[in-house]
């Protein structure tokens, strides 16, 4: 494994030329917390309440279903809603210094995902700093998106593995996602996986340019290891320290099923926080040994 | 290579038990048409017309951006046309007596695609008879679709391959993807594939009930070889005879840049299907022999 990630995430921006990728460095170094919420409910009510509250304590919001949700009961929410619904998130992340993420998983071909990307009445690449896709349809969909992206500083996240049992994205698949990020390098900023990919997929001979990905790990519980869906769950610490991620991203364990408690929202969120930055601490002294 | 295939299509809508595979066969035999159009405008008018158009010569509509061009505008256009433009391409699926494919392309873990099938003002599942899925994500993915469209008698087609250059989906990827159809058989009724997946993944000493997966193949035209965006053509007969694919997927080779033209249109659709079914005609008398 690369050293890179042993610096500290203030040392690491200085490296990165993707805006989106040093912006969330810096805000993870001014906020001290690696912490990412993904926010998945049901009312746009519930969905900014859940920002506000963990607003001040997260580098990143991700916001998972956030086009289902806009268009979850029937057509007055959308006319009433939609476009303040994106206004008030990104007044949101002007408010707390928070990164957005919108986890759109493109898998489709280049043409198409360039049109999903910037089109519609959503505009994905207008207000989302970071979005992601699978390696699945090979390079053409990360040019396709890199055509909309890269002019507006936008940057993008492959998935090189999932979380889920059975996944295929695993052994040469994650390999050959490596390979692609390593090819599209100024509009790719990093992973969503498990584990640092430093390396990963070059022969035995083959020298890199020091390379330093981001690593967002999904899959994070302080409380409990799976659920009856097939997501298992690791400890900040197991994923920080002992896989070198850089954003722990965690869901309910944080907003559990009353997103009207803000009070005990906000004590997770600050729990989480603490427990991330402090896995991270203790991975920046082994660098400093 | 299993045989199955070299059956008639009539012959093989009697042993499917998904409702929707076996209405796909059912129609091809009737309209004695393997056509499948992929219809990608700009607008909901040329959407509708070129469906018009084609939808006495196809047994299948594949709507590959709908998701996307019902709000490609602005709001307006939401509240003016979404619901009707659904009944519209419903009253057209009955008026011309074809099969509806959203080629939702859900990649994302079984909660998650549960609620994205089911839900939002498109209620995919109310209305496609078929859908896709890659991969990726696992077994959860088929399993979160299941819930919603079996109990309706929809079916699932996975994406097994795909035509792009650098496409991942290839090898133990395909292998595995063609497992998790065979453990979920009920919905799973075929692949988006260049190649039959009969026999795919299996042991050399295991064996299969016979299996009749239906191949759905894109990228197929007449004219050209590939296009500058990575896709790559292959013609009926490589398709259908060689190749011992089901349903011929054409785009653009069919309607080309002016959607008013829809007189040329038609008769490229009946160029196409005439390929098609020639080409099917071909395969089914090496079966007879």
């Amino acid at each position: 494994m690369s050293s890179l990630h042993l610096q500290t995430y203030t040392q690491r921006a200085l490296r990165q030329k993707n805006p989106a990728a040093k912006l969330l460095l810096e805000t993870i170094d001014r906020k001290q917390s690696n912490l990412a919420v993904s926010v998945d409910v049901a009312s746009p009510k519930d969905f900014l309440a859940i920002i506000d509250a963990v607003g001040p304590f997260v580098c990143l919001i991700k916001a998972t279903l956030l086009l289902r949700r806009l268009f979850s009961t029937h057509i007055d929410i959308i006319e009433d809603f939609t476009p303040a619904l994106l206004e008030d998130l990104q007044a949101l992340s002007t408010k707390h210094d928070f990164v957005i993420f919108e986890d759109r998983k493109f898998a489709d071909i280049g043409n198409t995902v360039a049109l999903q990307y910037s089109s519609g009445v959503h505009k994905i690449a207008s207000w989302a700093h970071l979005t992601n896709a699978h390696c699945v349809p090979g390079p053409s969909v990360i040019t396709g998106l890199s055509s909309v992206g890269l002019p507006l500083g936008r940057g993008l996240l492959l998935l090189a593995e999932m979380s889920t049992k059975g996944s295929l994205a695993s052994g040469s698949y994650t390999e050959a996602a490596v390979q692609m990020a390593r090819e599209h390098r100024d509009f790719v900023v990093g992973f969503i996986a498990q584990r640092r990919m430093d390396g990963v997929g070059t022969g035995p001979n083959e020298t890199l340019e020091e390379e330093d990905f981001l690593i967002l790990t999904p899959g994070v519980g302080l409380d409990v290891k799976g659920d009856a869906m097939g997501q298992q769950y690791r400890t900040p610490r197991e994923v920080v320290l002992e896989s070198g991620c850089d954003v722990i991203i965690v869901g309910r364990g944080i907003y559990g099923q009353d997103p009207s408690l803000v009070d005990s929202i906000a004590a997770q969120a600050i729990r989480y926080k603490e427990a991330g930055w402090a896995a991270y601490l203790a991975r920046t002294q082994i660098g400093s040994l």
